[in-house]
């Protein structure tokens, strides 16, 4: 796929599977902690198992009698925290409910917010400001 | 549902929405426009059908006879825009192919990035310095 958003949703494209993902940067590691989000057993093991084998995740053994595993973000996982602040920014704007899930700024203890930045311009930049390149006819239909 | 992950991912937590987004952001505004992804058409009329319902686009008339109609994103449409981002760019770094979707600054052709932004020191925030509030069990047991 020559598209790193169709590359992205294969991995994480799936409702259950940004909400795991969430309850992990929530403090999630156990199957119980995770089970909270409503998900049924055997899909929540299913998507565990995906998500290890995909690198998001590292699977942890705690106990050894009985034997028991957690699931660690890796790298790859922690950097999903951008994709999880990018919905959980729309979501509390054009959506009516509580936050449960605020961002904040470890040093000063503020909330934060995803901002669009040009490493050249040094600044940040306003969403008038950018241009997503059209693509042409042929583009679209070899898009996927 | 007391979290806007959540309530995000009911409007467009789904592979071939978020594609739709996507190309509308590339162009694409006709229904042969957004076929292209791959999407079988009874799929697709269903999607868009359900995203101009929710605002995300607004349905245009563009030819009286035969009568046809495109797909506009309205502001709130155009707000996904950071969530698209946030999938390029975590796909970009984290899978392996083409990219061609990047977003560029209008004013000085640069590949833009996302950043995590604090308002209160005014300036970006490195992933070391975030907190994501830790649930307690009660609130992981009800965050669906």
């Amino acid at each position: 796929m020559p598209c790193p958003v169709a590359r992205t949703l294969d991995v994480v494209g799936e409702w259950w599977t940004l909400m795991i993902v969430r309850d992990a940067f929530r403090g999630a590691r156990r199957f119980e902690e995770f089970r909270s989000v409503g998900i049924a057993d055997n899909i929540l093991s299913n998507r565990l198992r995906k998500l290890v084998e995909q690198g998001v995740f590292e699977r942890r053994k705690y106990s050894d009698h009985p034997e028991r595993f957690e699931y660690v973000l890796t790298e790859k996982g922690r950097d999903l925290l951008s994709v999880v602040a990018a919905l959980a920014s729309w979501g509390k704007k054009w959506t009516v409910g509580r936050d449960i899930t605020g961002m904040r700024h470890e040093v000063c203890g503020e909330p934060l917010r995803l901002q669009i930045y040009c490493d050249k311009c040094e600044r940040t930049v306003d969403a008038s400001e950018i241009r997503v390149p059209r693509a042409i006819r042929s583009e679209l239909s070899a898009a996927s």
